[in-house]
């Protein structure tokens, strides 16, 4: 007669754990919770910094929880590797940039692991490798093709927690990539789409998401919980907690995510596939992209293909165009008279003397009349995809921003962000006209 | 009409040219020489003396070598790691590591290729696991298996420098590894053997294999050409140029290899399979070690298994003993008397703390009657495969060493090698003596 729990699934969270009473098979009751945590740069930043985390890991063990960990390098690292490179050759290969940048995560995942031993926590450090972590071949910006977890799972069975080195993974044929920015959240949030994690806890130097920077409202206040498409029009317009391609990952698979800090413990941002009780809320949060410049194209002219052939030039060239206003042509009534337009979009300031050189030759071939660059503007997004339900959002924005006196100067929208272009010296102004307008710091 | 160069055979170095001549297969000759090179910590220790290396190499490469290049951990960085991971475990866990150390060569290989591209020369850096270096899963002193250099060869085929992380391996399964002290000779020494390259040229911060230690002796001459035999007695013996592994290893497969200086353009020293002329010089070169102490055991029981018993506890307690003495057995005489013997072995001086606290239970359980240390001696050698067939040898040296009155304490004699004990004292004044006297300061 045997009584207890004998067998055990291992595939995600809540896995059944069956077991024996009576000579009968019994349900038991859901098994330790898989959790992926990731720690960023400055968590890991120095033997210091190492301990907490291992303390952290630690402590979220005894809990009970199985634990993938994945690690960026400690912040600094891959700045002097960099450095060295560049001391070496201006343009240094990518191949060998990946080698030697994945060295930095490497290192991290082996100090953590030997912390956590320190700690008599079995812990085992991984490469991304040899964590089944399979890329294309594009160095410095691998795309992840598969992940194929066995030495994972093998270890999490064996009962250890596992150090993932994050960011950086390997081709087919054995040759190591690197993920690009942001590469060590993919990481993780890959790990746990395929493992079928409870949760991904992303660990960085902020609380969370908020309603707006609170460095230029103080009435901000963190956001609890986010949908993906949310968290993408925030990543994508100045609240960058997050790059877009790890949030976009984790919508495809469902990865329930957690933004929170490692240097405290407050609850940070759940970010999750969209609830209805969500869409009370109309807009979530406000962003503001500082350090813009507009650039606009006047007498273009209006016919098929003149824009796919500028915006075509203008990609290829590396410049990474943004928000786009073409206004409703107007002909101009001469005798020769053609139907003509202005085109105007923005650019991060820092790209705007690319901008120039590739507009010049383009005006002066005759594709525009005229060009206009002004420097010192802003983007201010407000997101909520509760807008999709409400009307009159955008009316409700630009009466707020009427009443404090800020100029609007383009205006952009699209099913859950309202974008409006504005001077940058108006711009903290204008975000706290837009808070207090959605009343983004009273609790939801 | 086919005329020149069309096929040329790839397996290891003077593989032969095949062409074709008014369409007839001819026979163009040899092709370039397959080198391996090998650079330690000291030779790439900064971004300063990595551009020296990639200007020695890229020259090496403009003569028409195909070459191999296996590189240390950049010095000072192994130590940092070693640091860190002890400030975090007393006894950090061996997989991890080796984990961690890895990452030192693996940076080295990078900017070593980076800095050979910036040259204009084609390079591409590969970690041991790449390399094809494969061993056990002794995490810190592995030992190679075997090496399956397929991606090396590819790229060789290609033209390519390729750069190699010395010092680590990879199991069948995919665990990194490390070999342990002097494990970049070996990496170089087991891709020569494998790759049948022409020669294999250790670059470390000395000159070349000496006559005597410069230091001790201003007439010591850098010896031009030694057997491997000759090496390994100088390599166990305190000449601390390569470890006796890598030596034995390059015998085993016959690897041509040559020990020479990364700061200067010195020819340095041949190693190679003895050679007839080479018995012409009776003693090849004198070693001196220092901080020895000599341990003596006085009335052991002189019957079979003692001494193994002895030195099998000894073994254990992880000290080195070294050379060992034990004289003829001499009966005290007394009622109960039985056969005794004394019993005197040298151990490197920092280990005798372990050795006396082995010893006194040893002597307390009737082991030995009496027990005695003596430190500041050392060890004075002169070898040279030339004894085998030159007599009077070691009677050479005792009467040299009596003539500058210097006390010989003990003795041990190998078929090419004469050890003495004398006092540390004694040791440079017995190094000039022993030099003098077997002519070595002037060329062979």
């Amino acid at each position: 007669m045997k009584n207890g729990v004998v067998e055990q699934g291992w595939e995600g969270w809540g896995h059944p754990k069956i077991g024996w009473c009576e000579g009968k098979r019994i349900w038991v009751g859901f098994g330790m919770a898989l959790l992926v945590q990731k720690y960023g740069g400055s968590s890991v930043a120095n033997l210091e910094r190492i301990q907490k985390v291992a303390d952290r890991v630690a402590e979220s063990r005894r809990k009970g929880n199985r634990l993938v960990v994945v690690v960026s390098a400690m912040s600094g690292v891959t700045d002097g590797l960099l450095k060295m490179a560049r001391g070496l050759h201006a343009e240094p290969s990518e191949r060998e940039m990946d080698l030697l940048m994945a060295t930095g995560e490497q290192t991290t995942t082996a100090l953590l692991a030997i912390a956590l031993q320190a700690r008599g926590v079995a812990a085992v450090a991984l490469t991304g490798a040899q964590a089944g972590i399979v890329t294309d071949g594009t160095h410095t910006k691998a795309r992840i093709e598969n992940v194929t977890p066995k030495a994972v799972e093998a270890h999490l069975r064996l009962g250890r927690v596992v150090i993932v080195a994050g960011f950086q993974g390997q081709t087919m044929d054995g040759q190591v990539t690197t993920l690009g920015r942001g590469g060590s959240d993919l990481t993780a949030i890959a790990l746990a789409a395929v493992l079928k994690a409870k949760r991904c806890e992303i660990y960085t130097d902020v609380d969370g998401v908020y309603t707006a920077d609170p460095r230029t409202e103080p009435k901000a206040r963190k956001i609890a919980e986010i949908s993906y498409d949310e968290m993408l029009e925030l990543a994508s317009t100045g609240a960058k907690v997050m790059q877009a391609r790890s949030v976009e990952f984790a919508k495809k698979f469902g990865v329930v995510f957690e933004v929170r800090s490692s240097f405290n413990r407050a609850r940070g941002t759940m970010v999750k596939t969209e609830a209805k009780s969500m869409e009370r809320v109309v807009v979530r949060g406000v962003s503001l992209e500082k350090s813009q410049a507009k650039v606009t194209l006047a007498g273009v002219a209006d016919r098929p293909g003149v824009a796919a052939k500028l915006f075509t030039g203008i990609a290829k060239a590396g410049i990474n165009v943004d928000m786009i206003v073409q206004n409703v042509s107007l002909p101009t009534g001469g005798r020769n008279s053609k139907a003509q337009t202005d085109i105007t979009f923005t650019v991060p300031r820092e790209e705007l003397a690319k901008v120039r050189k590739f507009l010049e030759p383009f005006r002066r071939s005759g594709g525009a009349r005229q060009i206009l660059f002004r420097e010192g503007v802003a983007k201010l997004s407000v997101v909520g995809i509760g807008m999709r339900s409400h009307t009159g959002v955008a009316a409700q924005l630009f009466q707020a921003l009427a009443s404090a006196r800020v100029n609007i100067q383009m205006i952009s929208t699209s099913e859950i962000k309202i974008t409006v272009v504005v001077d940058e010296d108006a711009g903290p102004k204008a975000v706290r006209a837009a808070h207090r307008e959605f009343r983004l710091g009273k609790r939801g």
